[in-house]
């Protein structure tokens, strides 16, 4: 188990998925021990290995990022995260396609992808997920209307609120303030693979 | 990646933790492949599948129930989703102790879980997190109480919310209905080991 | 129209009804211009004066409170609001029973408001509501038990959350931080009194 | 006190705006008895007589409808409601202008409204609001541009959501499925009037 520890350790450049949206692709997808995984961007490695700590040890994850800075930090949490066997994290333009196939799922958290989305699906295994996270509504709905045009099925949009309680042995209710928003979550599925159809059948 | 058919053809007797609960429970505890868990009541199986698919290969699920008709279900559901080597469903009375130990998670569904709070403080590794799910606001309060008095630490409280949004191309809205409530979940860590200090400390 | 800046003039000592607790209270029993409403505890006199605003010129505010230095507050801000003719700040044992009667709106504002609901029974005119503002879970259950158990009808329990927009020309998002939580609100409806059935009838 | 079951018999055409976001409109303006307000479009004159009810019996309401079905039942609804003195309804195409000025408040409820916020800039006193009622989160974003364009300040947007509870002598917990959204609001102010500065100042 990864001690909660470990994450106040990791350092933190970019924005990094949080984990109530972690939580919601890895539920939503059904990703677990095995699969393999396309990251774009790396960012801080966050999100690469919070993924690489349910595939591992036999699945993978292809982690692409095009700023030298954000790689370089997103290598050195994977290695403080012992992990360097399952993750590897490589300089890409995302915008031109990926230098990997066969994904289960494909996470895409960078300004303006909804222009990958395609690449995504061409990355993809056949019941295979690429999930989106956005900042904005507008980015959302462009990644969901992306999504359709690119052929995937089973579209929807999302977004997760995580509320905290305050408890108390004379009583409980939420803590005043709290957490809004932090990203809209696209979950795109590409359809599987459908049997040939002979003239038997 | 397990198919999301796969879950529709699980058969549903008693009521499942749903998706987005899920996902905070492996967010937040960080549970990754190897793990061990313990998990009780079994209802349906479905909670035990979605953590076995977490921790296979190596990793093992102990999956608790006393209704024979439950275990049944859950045993037959376990089967369906190719998981008989990790997923363990035995019959036991959960409020006289759990007949395993050395858990990094376990997870209580089932009425009148804080009486059983100590018994899965006993079960934990140092570290581990224990997880109560409980549809109504006093028992997350009896449970998170229940916590503190048997030495749990970072003990939290919360109540997750997935909404669906409705894009189209000329704009996008939350759906007008949706869901609400599920359950309350409470997050229980049994403090880390600390050092056996000596005199010459 | 009352200014906002009127608002920010007003001292706050006690705890406030927000704008969002008070919106769904207008919103859900009618009040309207001449009422008549009977407001214990007085607190601040922050929703005397917000009631006082809609039921004025020809409606009635009756606000109780037992502490003198809340009442004494409470006056001062009434005066500053220019509504003395219409809010009358008395003080009274709310416990033992209201001094007022023949009103269209009860509203409970203090803890262990529950012990009171049957005097808001007695005070209230047929089809007149009552609304509890209650801060923890537990007591919004007790409130709405007993009221339940008063004789009201229609009985509901809500919580209301209002979610800020950040909104920029190139996109809008939830604002990252929030209010959560201020209260629960609890509405009791007393029946309406049926007509006399006769032996004509 | 306008009961629960007026509202009942009112006809419902065109959508009508929710109890909830009229809530919020009325303790966000701080609107009062007496009040000035011009409505745009009637619909059914849900949102008219709402105001109504709080601005009567000296305030007014200017409710502006250009297809002729909605003001014919708008007007239905008005007399029904027993506000005929208090509430107008015209024919007017709100494009053009607004044939009436000096409002405490405007409220716009209709497609492209963003286009007719320079014309409520125009028919408010200073310091009154105008408030719109936007089903998408990009014409909640067009409407806050064009209000900060058209020289509002104090500008803001929110969604508000009610959430019912379910109450039961063993426990409390959120009703299952509820109402997620009807409707984006945003609130422009304009600016409070200056007092002229003299040589003398």
């Amino acid at each position: 188990m990864l001690q909660k520890l470990f994450f106040k350790r990791l350092k933190r450049g970019p924005q990094v998925v949080l984990e109530k949206d972690f939580g919601a692709i890895i539920s939503l997808t059904g990703l677990q021990s095995g699969d393999t995984v396309i990251d774009a961007g790396s960012g801080s490695g966050f999100l690469a290995i919070r993924l690489g700590s349910i595939v591992a040890p036999a699945g993978k994850v292809y982690s692409f990022e095009w700023r030298d800075d954000f790689a370089e930090l997103a290598r050195k949490n994977v290695e403080k995260a012992g992990l360097s066997d399952v993750i590897e994290i490589a300089k890409a333009d995302v915008f031109a396609g990926f230098p990997k196939d066969g994904a289960d799922l494909v996470t895409l958290d960078f300004a303006g992808s909804d222009k990958a989305v395609p690449h995504a699906f061409a990355a993809l295994k056949s019941g295979g997920w690429c999930v989106g996270i956005l900042p904005n509504a507008e980015q959302m709905r462009d990644f969901y209307l992306a999504g359709a045009a690119a052929g995937f099925e089973a579209v929807h949009a999302i977004d997760v609120t995580v509320k905290n309680w305050l408890i108390r042995p004379h009583g409980c209710r939420p803590e005043t303030m709290g957490l809004n928003h932090t990203a809209f979550l696209v979950f795109l599925q590409k359809p599987a693979a459908k049997p040939i159809k002979t003239s038997d059948a």
